[in-house]
């Protein structure tokens, strides 16, 4: 779902073709309807990767297959899902390379030296490390070379194999361009790399933090004291919205990567702010891919404000917090009193 | 260190050597000093790997090399630091085949295609996955014949290889026996394997909660509910000191994996107990590998027990577990007024 919602980002894709196991398809079409995604197409998976990919492609080739009436298009990018961290650079330097190859793919070098067995298990022979290379994804073909390699491949091939460049070039004599990915290209293939990969996106996710104030420097600074002190570990997005210029420069900032908001408030409809910031993130297609974090922090600096009013501005502001969590937005309350 | 300290517990190996880059052999001597390894000789490494691997098993053929008068070994396993979670379970089956087979390694399978680079970087062909293992580590040779290998290969070998069971088969004839591994001895290469390796530590470390309690269940029952509770999440040893048969009893919960310790007490002298508690991981090796946890929990039934008391206590039991957190225990106190 991620890597869909990526794909369906990328202005220069025009289709995406989601093929999904039979019990699995009623699943997506829900995300895709739950996310707004645009573009997308569900096709039902075969048993194996091979026909899975052929049903995929089948869909712009046999017209009565595709009730959307999709257009051929020159290239094919092909991508499976546990690669979730693929990014645009290699999706174009993939296409490029198959525009003038046919075919081309990402690779990594070997981690592991590769050997054969022999019938009885021992080592038959080893592998010169240098000279081989793993395969990854994404690949991208000329989409008239790799349906025509399917359309002409054995059941065999489809049963047994695992390789769409190995087709290219069997059956339509197209020697793809290997192109060099990044390590982030890797298979999720066991659970320490779920764990891997939930660290990745915190990282992902914590480059970055934007402070929103409306308190005027004199009255307090702790709004400008804090990117300050956030610089050093973090980059810092300061935004001072007492000039009343607040909209257009805080949707600048949402069109960005920042899931990391701290709003500070000298006001006594604080909680008003804050909604007003979490409706322009809701409009934002931000809390769709990971959660979004809002830290709320109300400056009291009034002297006579009672304890009790605080409190009570907490409960309504947690109440707030529990419905907007199903938005994917963690609303978090913060009341200072300031002197 | 970690694979060291775990080899150095397995009684059927009788040396350990440690191959270490000149810059880091007192790095590394004082480590062994500290965790009190024994049976282990660091020695100098060399430029390339199969160099450093020469050179450790040299200190069992060349005498004037070792200081220590090694006897030499029937079978020698080759390691690397860098896949920390092997287990005894895989080193006995590597040197089982290895005294059959003279040679074994560890296997897994292949996660990508393996492919082969034209010089101009285009797909040659690719391997067929299913009959192409990926080489990994421990391996385990008979002495003679690795000791061998490496005195009658090339230059080139030693500067260019990798592959030691590609060593025993060129020079000796030697067809190493493959011996598929678990998942966990993948090789540590990239940032995001250093998350699966903290990941898969924590998950091992909290396995297991040991309860502990001197409080009789009429008088409180939560020393008896707390193990209940928790049984549904984690395996739970819950032992009751009231009959004062502490010490055997903890004694045998120490030599096992328990990392983590509930203590709940109801006595004056609770940071006594907690010290005795503490006293005795001490002395046994578990903080060595890991940190311990101890939530030393101060139950107080008495009614006229005042706050300041109880602030006191956890000031002390704060001093406390600042001191011992250099010896890797990380001691948390709860107060728990109890009617």
């Amino acid at each position: 779902s991620v890597s869909v919602l990526f794909f369906s980002r990328i202005s220069w894709i025009s289709d995406i073709i989601v093929v999904v196991s039979p019990e699995n398809i009623e699943t997506m079409k829900a995300i895709i309807e739950k996310y707004g995604h645009k573009k997308v197409v569900v096709v039902e998976g075969g048993i194996t990767r091979h026909r899975s990919i052929f049903n995929g492609l089948k869909v712009f080739a046999e017209k009565e297959l595709s009730s959307h009436l999709l257009q051929k298009p020159e290239v094919v990018i092909i991508h499976d899902a546990v690669r979730p961290f693929v990014d645009e650079d290699i999706l174009s330097r993939v296409v490029m390379a198959a525009k003038e190859h046919g075919a081309a793919g990402a690779i990594r070098p070997l981690v592991s030296t590769v050997i054969a067995s022999t019938a009885d298990g021992c080592l038959d022979h080893s592998l010169e490390r240098a000279r081989y290379r793993a395969s990854e994804m994404p690949q991208a073909f000329l989409f008239d070379i790799i349906y025509e390699a399917y359309q002409q491949c054995t059941d065999y091939d489809l049963d047994y194999g695992t390789e769409c460049l190995h087709l290219a070039l069997k059956y339509c004599k197209t020697n793809a361009k290997l192109v060099e990915g990044t390590a982030d290209l890797w298979k999720v293939t066991y659970k320490r790399d779920l764990y891997a990969v939930e660290s990745i996106i915190k990282d992902n996710l914590s480059q970055e933090v934007c402070v929103i104030t409306n308190v005027k420097e004199d009255v307090a600074p702790v709004g400008f004291l804090l990117p300050e002190a956030l610089k050093s570990q973090i980059k810092v997005e300061a935004v001072s919205i007492s000039q009343s210029k607040s909209g257009s420069h805080l949707l600048n900032i949402f069109s960005g990567q920042c899931y990391n908001f701290v709003c500070v408030n000298d006001k006594k409809c604080a909680i008003q702010e804050t909604q007003k910031l979490v409706d322009m993130l809701e409009k934002s297609d931000i809390p769709l891919l990971y959660p979004v974090v809002l830290i709320s922090v109300h400056l009291n600096i009034s002297e006579n404000n009672s304890f009790s009013i605080g409190m009570e501005e907490l409960t309504s502001i947690k109440k707030f917090a529990r419905e907007i969590k199903k938005k994917n937005i963690l609303v978090y309350g913060l009341l200072i009193q300031y002197k």
